[in-house]
């Protein structure tokens, strides 16, 4: 039983995403569990997803689980908000191993850390129009006031590389003004693209608007649900293991380019998986 | 032999794109050849194709085509440039029934048109990066220069609904402003949604700048095929005949909001069909 049990605490995480916002969640994982390996997968071929429905991004999401529990990982994280606000539950009741989305991890942080009660949400349309946020927070405290906002431009304006761009500060500005006059104290940042323009949206909402990542609380979480199942990675890697994997559904290049202006050392290779067929 | 050929007559025209682009070629064939029918598919599960590799998007195509044939169209344009470009060769060879995109046509005109030798394009990454204009302009006069320039920011932007818009006239100017440098005087807008910004993309070019929209084009040399190959649909539509069926691979919400923007009439219903069993 201890065999069998350091080999599953040995086993990667699965990481998955729409394509490649999910990195920004991976990359959070990295920092704060260092010990762990990771498979990613990317849906490349089928991005984005925030503007696809219910049952689409679930089909899609039922795929990519099945691809990942073929890699033997021991938890998934849903690294897409879109995903996790469509699929999480059905995919919790098929799968045996720990499952965890980034929408329960950022919502409890954002109601711990209103003082006034009023939390804005942005995000894709899908996330948004599922009101995820405002359930999962209406939860912990029924009281609060959650205002969701889809800005489905800013994902295009991200990948197009324009972080610190005057078209991207103007469409930011558009989409904010209402949260902005709303008189929020908290803003969700409810898709994994938007912490790389995390600078643009603090200065537009000031000082006393407090910004919750989900990424980083999700890998908190993370860690923490990994040590209370006795799941954490014990052994350090070894020099030259292939600690981080990487999966893409489409053409890895584009990846590759985005990867590497995200995570700090470039990504060498990452594998095309012709994901219909899970 | 007679019955035949008038029950293949009246046969749909299938039209497909990756979304709802492609609707900017329907409204062509149905202003100019309004005695065919039509059959839509609009693949807005997997939508952009821009994007991604050739392969993904020659095997998305190829789902499509055989889900086509199996409402019996008697031929299929292919509505999306980057379709048009990555796999048109590979469809043609593949099924018997005419198939045309609308690259060839698009080229074409331009290649008349143009007095100084100098002919712009513009379009998604797949279509730039596949040099298909320019292949199809050299094979007509091997001296012509093709520039082209990958705008991905105009999808979204024209999805958006952001057709007169600052920014989007900004963007366009940003990324035009390099072929108007050149002294091009004919310009192809080699992705369906332009014409839906032709004004802005006008007015930044100039007025000595020929636009060449390939959806007006293509319908024109559907026309001439149907009618060369004895397919033109003879018998007028009856009152209430089901004349233009649309067809989606996810929810049709918002395709008829945006089909409604672009046709004259609203679309009643888009049924959802699962394409990746094709």
């Amino acid at each position: 039983m201890t065999g069998d049990r350091e080999q599953f605490q040995d086993a990667p995480i699965g990481v998955f995403d729409s394509g490649v916002g999910g990195l920004t969640v991976a990359r959070e994982i990295m920092r704060q569990i260092p010990n762990e390996k990771i498979v990613y997968f990317g849906d490349t071929a089928r991005v984005p997803y925030g503007s696809k429905s219910r049952d689409t991004v679930t089909r899609y999401s039922r795929q990519i689980v099945r691809f990942l529990q073929a890699q033997k990982v021991k938890a998934i994280v849903v690294a897409c908000n879109t995903a996790s606000a469509y699929a999480l539950d059905e995919l919790e009741r098929e799968i045996d191993i720990p499952i965890l989305g980034v929408v329960k991890p950022g919502a409890k942080v954002a109601a711990e850390s209103t003082g006034n009660g009023k939390i804005g949400v942005i995000g894709t349309e899908g996330t948004i129009n599922s009101r995820i946020y405002a359930t999962y927070i209406k939860q912990i405290d029924e009281g609060i006031e959650v205002i969701g906002k889809a800005c489905p431009l800013l994902v295009p304006l991200v990948e197009e590389g324009l972080l610190k761009d005057p078209v991207t500060d103007e469409i930011a500005m558009r989409y904010l003004s209402e949260l902005k006059d709303l008189d929020i104290d908290t803003l969700i940042l409810g898709c994994t693209h938007y912490p790389l323009i995390r600078s643009t949206i603090g200065r537009i909402m000031g000082e006393r608007v407090t910004l919750v990542n989900p990424a980083y609380e999700t890998a908190r979480e993370l860690k923490e649900l990994l040590k209370a199942e006795g799941l954490l990675n014990q052994k350090e890697m070894g020099l030259g293991e292939n600690k981080y994997r990487f999966f893409v559904s489409d053409s890895a290049e584009k990846f590759k380019q985005f990867a590497t202006s995200i995570l700090k050392y470039g990504i060498l290779s990452a594998k095309i998986v012709n994901i219909e067929d899970y």
